[in-house]
């Protein structure tokens, strides 16, 4: 064991922890304020320079955009014949805050954020989760690169974690999630399919999700069916249903 | 000059190509059937299987995956006391298809595209610029793994390319964009308020961008001129603007 390696999880005033950090991650990690920031949410995050906190919401922009390219080169590999469309829903699968909350939760976050709980209520609590999680890919990826960051979310989180084929087999049927809803609350929903406009190929579906009279969602595509779906998942979005 | 690189470049049956592609990009490329697909636009693919067809779409989902990472890493690291929202902002001005567009044209793409005229109309032919960048970022990432692109990015295209400073001062001001469109179309557009919805709060907003009639954009914000603004911004997303 490399001496630097030795001092930290053993000496130095932090190997409490750090300790905790290695049995999370499985790896000692570098420059600790980056993990501390990770996991501070913005409720308990003070001013660091004009109105800018020290939470973690800026690592989280960071660590989304990593754990994005390395999902998407996951399944780019692991699906060779399958189309891009097929790509961007499966990975939306994957990286979804309801899906990344769970995660979280699983590995055992909650002893590692800090936040107010007099500021935050429930709902947020819960996705307060997935957004540490990404923060704390950010925190990897400057500490450790991206091969690192992409060998520990392949080998540590997604093999373990993340049941691809599961969720490539449910399907989120936003039509029927949003009829649903619509029923639940008593409200009135059509699907209207729309007159082309001025320049548009003839092949092109244009379709509206009215909600009480009002368009909640409207899907652009090819096929009747796909802009039904894209206008009931645009307004199912409109709705965070 | 190892001999590998020799021969590529000049006794290989390829040399044409390669020698066209290290004037563009700056570096040998390895493999080249990846850059050849990124360049090949579903136009003129032919179907490999089931219904796939060797185009750079699957390419471009996982380039554009792999620049929007490149670039939150370089904002994230060149402004250190802005925050997400910030960051978000200026990263799609970067990463928008009006400015990949302008820069693949700056680079040359035009020449090395395969696209059917017949079957592409002049509109999509200029998207099929910025979305045949993204398909060579991914190529490039595939060939040479993720520092290099990263550099090649950072060093090759935005250092000489792309005047983040100057994005960052202009303001996307999407609503008189949409107004100038119409005007330029003939088009009538006017911007109503909806009334709130049950349940929602006294606060909110929602602003439709209705054009000839139709709903092009909607937008919920807690003030009107914010909605007005995100309606605008999807208006112009659906007509492509």
């Amino acid at each position: 064991m490399p001496i630097r390696r030795f001092y930290k999880l053993y000496l130095s005033p932090n190997r409490k922890y750090v300790k905790s950090l290695k049995n999370l991650l499985g790896f000692v990690p570098g420059n600790l304020s980056l993990y501390r920031l990770a996991f501070r949410h913005k409720s308990v995050a003070q001013n660091i320079k004009k109105g800018v906190k020290n939470s973690n919401e800026r690592l989280e922009f960071l660590g989304d955009a990593v754990l994005g390219s390395v999902v998407a080169e996951v399944l780019f590999k692991q699906y060779p014949y399958e189309d891009e469309g097929f790509l961007t829903e499966l990975r939306s699968k994957i990286v979804n805050r309801v899906n990344l909350n769970q995660l979280a939760r699983k590995l055992g976050f909650e002893q590692l954020i800090q936040y107010d709980t007099k500021m935050v209520n429930s709902t947020r609590q819960s996705s307060l989760l997935g957004d540490a999680f990404e923060a704390l890919v950010g925190a990897i990826y400057l500490d450790k690169g991206y091969d690192f960051t992409r060998n520990f979310l392949v080998n540590h989180i997604i093999k373990s974690h993340i049941d691809i084929h599961k969720l490539e087999q449910t399907e989120t049927n936003f039509k029927s999630k949003l009829i649903e809803w619509c029923q639940r609350h008593g409200k009135d929903i059509t699907f209207e399919l729309i007159g082309n406009q001025e320049g548009e190929s003839n092949k092109l579906f244009t379709v509206q999700a009215i909600i009480e009279g009002e368009i909640m969602g409207s899907g652009k595509e090819f096929n009747k069916k796909n802009a039904e779906k894209l206008a009931a998942e645009k307004a199912c979005e409109a709705l965070s249903i």
